[in-house]
């Protein structure tokens, strides 16, 4: 069988050069073009040896391909991604520029105006766990944040069931890969090896998608979403802990942690990277797979849900998320190329 | 001055072997005897080379001392201070044992029946910013737990002022020193470095203990604390945040960030060891320090009031606030010893 | 075609859990038999919850496999090893029981008395590319020490050819997981984060193994090696750096670096998985995968040969090798199921 | 007695704060003026929150000091250092522009013309172990680089008795503080983290250094000396393996270690700052304190004496050290304000 032609718009940041990883070993899909700015003219294996054996050459301008991913900042994506579209290219976006459905969110959370609104609706947010059918016909996917990907599915199950009052508290605990490779401070190893911190406490771009997400979830209540993320010091990995009081038929007692974790079972129970665990999860057992481990229980004494997820953060939070939603674009088994598991310890 | 005799029962744990350094660094105190159990009978700073300068040879019993830390684990402490007190010995006791006031907690949460319940009442539980006065003429300090130091002092002045009901969601992130130096799966390197979870939701032991505080400072409404400890891959630090929902009228919008911040810097103006940030804080700030940083903000989108705040856990989480409290306990200025900055980065 | 059955003695350990994640994956073989001690009975992906989709139960006889693993620890490996070649099932040792071929070393070095000392000649040193025609042939294969590989493989080009007088300096920086699953206050998290140390300068037990093919590669001159290990805190991953004077001919500065180089490519030009940089290398690069990158320069002010090497101890220091000659015993491609890329960062 | 008045130019790199944080606590010295370029301006604990008590704007140029430290990069310390001499003020320069004895060696190393080749014979190499008595006396003070202290008192005592022929390899492993809080990938967590390196290897600026003193210590015999530096993933701290191969008088044996104990412990008797251990130091025994622990061996089998030396880079490596030279120049004892233990864990 021919294999598809894929490229990837700036492969040199993290999410990127995981995506030329992701694809180097996906046996319908040939990475034949990826770009970049500052590298471009250099060997894809000069610049990132893990990638041994490419022989690509990082250009300015993507090649001929019939699929493409755009790794590029948000406000830049949607500028390379529209040409694109235009020529018939099926795109994933792993920037933001295509998420949120309200044009006008981009200019509060993105400080831009959104060049092609009209596009947003045409747009599908790209969790296949909520989107599956749609994402199969669409033409353009616009890839969930690294963030969102782990407070929904954690809170997906329990919102749809009216389990909580679309309230909740997310706390989130990030390696620092998702910083970005962008050089900064706050991605300098002697200031956050051996620290802890939070960030983004006024507000971080992650929340509208969250609470647009949770809206459509649950559309009788509007969410109330806190959301702070925390750098912690490890490279990959995002854990996310959920808070959220339960209404009043669960909180009397009546629910048993059994069968809320019924509930959980039942709505993932066709998922092949969601995992409903019987103990508290690690990301540790994520790392390099494109699993989200989803572990939910009952506060009894304070008549709280809490659910914990676990991705890591550069697959299901991005690359293979990414590859996911290509798969099923293409028509291809939705596992292809992301059957690798966790790389453990 | 002559100077008073310390001495620190089971000094091998990481909170026993940060008490005898604070203490080799202690004007006024001289460390004099130390026990411990499979190193009795070793030089101390054979066992810990970091004591460089000690001739201290670790012992079965303790020595001729006017002063006692207790750093056993819970239980065998009750019964290792009891008949010091007995012997007119002031103790800081490092465990459990003395924190709960209700005799009835300790089968519960820690699998024992109280040997001396009628003591409970006598030990004062050694959050000096809280007891200041009390710690000053006791005989019998308990210290406080690593986590309720920093969630109790991130929580104390919004619960007392009734800024929020008495509801609080308490996410602790902590470095695995907290896991004592036992050897576990759980502190084996290779198991939690690049790996965070979180562990004890069924309900940890310092739950009871931050319960116990919050309602001593709020009396008027029963706390309905969740508590999730995370453990994370650094050695030392307690990142705690705390969310709790704000009273109508705050969160009708009229609380600024402003008012907020003045009633912490109101409520720690005299405290040496408490300090307002005005950004969220970092526990590598903290480390090697007796300080707590902390930093109250306003989430004014869902109405919730947000408190972190930063310890080393082995030094206002145990070693640290143990010497603050020996320090008032025998009327020395509350700082001495404990005046080293946090070691950055 | 019908799948080789494929069984693990002591999957619990790093090496034996690592075995079973690339099994899991491998094309050609189905892992049908783990056995362990204090895991017996138990879930495989209970234990090790990575491993997901697995449906084995840890066994404490392995059952009916065509081709077999031995992650056992040093004698007690050669027990369990004896009785399987008996049965003319093919076998994998990962300790160290058949790799000296002089048995008089085992008391020495090990401890014990070899139970099988005509076995020793028998046994193949599994370093395919020093051996690749005899473990093609081989019923038992020695797996290499995680040391020796990197050590060899990094000397292995200049002692042949000569170009040093088979005195070699070998510095190693090691990840805890080498140090085994085991727990010990070596590899408790906070001994070993923010630290480094060396160990075993009396003689580690990989030395005997580096000197014995060191002198296979060089019999003119019997090897001096001095061999330091050490361990710093990460998880995965050797760096070894080996210093060697030049013989006189090269001391003087008649070899260039481009000669040198040319060398060691030409000794590996036909290895699919040692690749030789051109410029120090990262242990991130080998992350997960099988390679060894090697890096080879000269120092020319002082004379002296460096090189340097660097690999995934689990992967081509244990389990990946041990897949790779398992693949040459079988026939199979050499690379099957052992294509993974590094996973960076 | 009235406080000496010091200040730091350049206080905003690892080597200036760690100046600060010390000077902070230095009982006889008060830090009265600092420096910085892109910081100036702001509050010194705003940039650095853990310098907290203090309440210095850091500034554009040096205010009145009787003392000073320049922290600044290469070239340009030369030409802030001159000046401040012409004043009158004694100055400890942390860079490299006055340790090397040579003029000519700065075109070749540094890539620039030395400003005041006169002034390199005045300006003292400030290790005190070797040079105590020139420092007292001194003016200029130029404090080494952090490996060739730990080097340098590594191999000292056996260069200066003969053990060893003064051919070293010197391999040496660095925590990432080393690298500077300058931003670059090379300090970027998610690139350093779970990762070892070798750097420098055409010849890294340290060794100039280290081959100038080595040839003081041993005139006889011009050093011929192998220097790789790695970078392992941790913040600070740094461990140097020395290797040299032993005269033959001692190769053949007749040399026990406890004769060369003796021999170190003699060299360093009356130091307060090395302390010879008697088992393979570690990095973290040394983590905030001035110490510099050293152990010396003997690899038996293949003739070669290894010295293993930890020091904390930024302390002993430069703050500390900047301070005990300090201490001599101004008179103090010379363990002012240096006495604070490793903290450990």
């Amino acid at each position: 069988m021919k294999k598809i032609k894929a490229g990837i718009i700036n492969v040199a940041g993290y999410a990127g050069v995981e995506l030329a990883r992701l694809l180097s070993q996906h046996p319908q899909v040939e990475l034949v073009s990826v770009t970049g700015r500052s590298t471009a003219g250099k060997r894809l294996d000069e610049v990132f040896p893990h990638l041994t054996g490419s022989n690509l050459i990082i250009e300015t301008e993507l090649g001929d391909v019939d699929f493409a991913f755009s790794a590029m900042p948000h406000k830049e994506s949607a500028a390379a991604v529209l040409p694109l579209l235009k020529r018939g290219i099926k795109v994933v976006d792993i920037s933001a520029d295509f998420r949120l459905k309200d044009a006008d969110e981009y200019p509060e959370w993105y400080g831009f105006t959104h060049p092609a609104p009209q596009m947003l609706e045409q747009a599908v947010y790209g969790l296949p766990e909520l989107y599956r059918r749609q994402i199969t016909s669409a033409r353009l996917v616009a890839n969930p944040g690294c963030y969102p990907t782990g407070a929904i599915l954690a809170l997906a199950p329990a919102v749809k069931q009216g389990l909580v009052g679309n309230h909740a508290i997310i706390d989130s605990k990030s390696g620092i890969s998702g910083a970005g490779r962008t050089m900064s401070l706050k991605t300098h190893f002697a200031e956050v090896n051996e620290d802890v911190a939070a960030y983004a406490l006024e507000g971080h771009r992650h929340l509208p998608e969250i609470i647009q997400e949770l809206n459509l979830l649950q559309p009788d209540q509007p969410a109330s979403v806190t959301f702070v993320p925390h750098l912690i010091p490890m490279t990959r990995g995002i854990l996310t802990t959920c808070y959220a009081p339960l209404t009043n038929r669960l909180a009397s007692g009546k629910m048993e942690e059994a069968e809320l974790r019924q509930i959980y079972l039942d709505f993932y129970k066709d998922e092949s990277f969601v995992k409903v665990t019987t103990s508290p999860p690690h990301t540790k057992h994520t790392l390099g797979s494109n699993l989200c481990l989803v572990y939910p229980t009952i506060d009894k004494r304070a008549g709280r849900l809490i659910v914990i997820s676990c991705i890591d953060n550069l697959v299901k939070g991005a690359a293979g998320q990414a590859i996911q939603n290509m798969n099923l674009m293409l028509g291809l088994p939705e596992t292809t190329g992301l059957e690798a598991l966790a790389v453990y310890p």
